[in-house]
């Protein structure tokens, strides 16, 4: 049970920086954003999901706004909750491949983060993942069913960097190729709608068997 | 890939009855929208769905509005399209048995169909249904995840008839009783928000390891 709004964790980020309440919660706050709130292993949220950031100051070093050691220190913390919501989806039950998602060109960012999200918990899509299987025809279907609006015509989907549909038309691409690629255990979707400036990333696992034996198989 | 709005289908609906297009497209769109529109499989949305009614008139047998002949008509239609939409979930990849979701008590249908959707489309609903597990907390979850809104403490779960949740609490029911009446072929799951009178229904089938292996296993 693993998704944004965060996911089933209880997160705990410590830091031995002086840190006032304020600006750390600011700073948590963006930075949950882009990384705990952009991941997903099956779409299903969890009633539990929290972070808590805590600062002791024992360090004596400071981070005041507006200053560079709180740019230095966003850096930081982003690093660190970027790393552990990987580590969540990594050990997403049974899963056994992550997939970057990058939605770019749309509209606005909230219907980049929509065909991105809908790419992400696509079992279609999470299933061919698995199958390593190029099926960007499952991609494109889960883009065409989000909210984002944009011209099927101008539509570009990049599987591993290789383009694979242009102008809403599947390229010619030797599957076997294709195949190897997906094969490797970090796979990067790129779809460009050609129709703004918007962009939205998320990251997701593969839906495998051992997926569904874990979550059936468990008795309460 | 089965899933409101409609599946992935070419559903072909003839009679021999003389209805004008005008009201058969009129209840053709008031029947699908409370059959087809009502299932799912895996969430993801078809390209290709398509529904066709024809009528020849052949029988001479008219049908026309506000006549008892057009009540009997969208009665007989939406008892084959229901019989179709059933057929078509009970024929998603793996799946073993079927699930209706049924959320009464919303503030409105649409966040009553809203919760059904959020439940029938919940992996880990899906999931547990395959492993004939009464995990409510897993239905729960769906709902909360859900756009409806409601007081949790006021939240009330059937599985089967049995009530497992009552204001917003998990009731001591025997899980030897709850498994065996869950390995029946058609299980309901109901759920009362107690917070207006909207409702809604979905028909979903259990997500097993089958639909994995179909789905990550054939070729483009």
């Amino acid at each position: 049970m693993i998704a944004p709004s965060m996911a089933t964790m209880l997160c705990v980020i410590t830091t031995d920086a002086a840190v006032a309440p304020a600006l750390f919660r600011w700073l948590l706050r963006g930075v949950a954003a882009r990384t705990f709130n952009r991941i997903s292993v099956d779409g299903d949220m969890s009633t539990n999901d929290t972070i808590v950031a805590l600062a002791s100051g024992a360090s004596g070093a400071a981070v005041r706004p507006g200053t560079p050691s709180a740019k230095t220190f966003a850096v930081m913390l982003g690093v660190v909750a970027q790393r552990l919501a990987t580590q969540i989806v990594r050990d997403g039950e049974g899963a056994a491949k992550l997939m970057d998602v990058e939605v770019i060109g749309a509209r606005t960012d909230r219907e980049a983060m929509a065909a991105a999200r809908q790419i992400a918990t696509s079992p279609l899509v999470k299933t061919m993942l698995a199958g390593s299987d190029p099926n960007v025809g499952r991609i494109a279907g889960a883009v065409g069913a989000s909210p984002a609006r944009f011209n099927p015509a101008r539509l570009e989907i990049r599987l591993e960097g290789v383009r694979m549909v242009a102008r809403g038309i599947a390229l010619p691409v030797a599957p076997a190729v294709m195949r190897r690629l997906l094969r490797r255990p970090r796979v990067s979707v790129r779809v460009n709608l050609h129709a703004g400036s918007g962009c939205g990333q998320m990251l997701t696992c593969d839906l495998t068997e051992e997926y569904v034996r874990i979550n059936a198989g468990y008795a309460t």
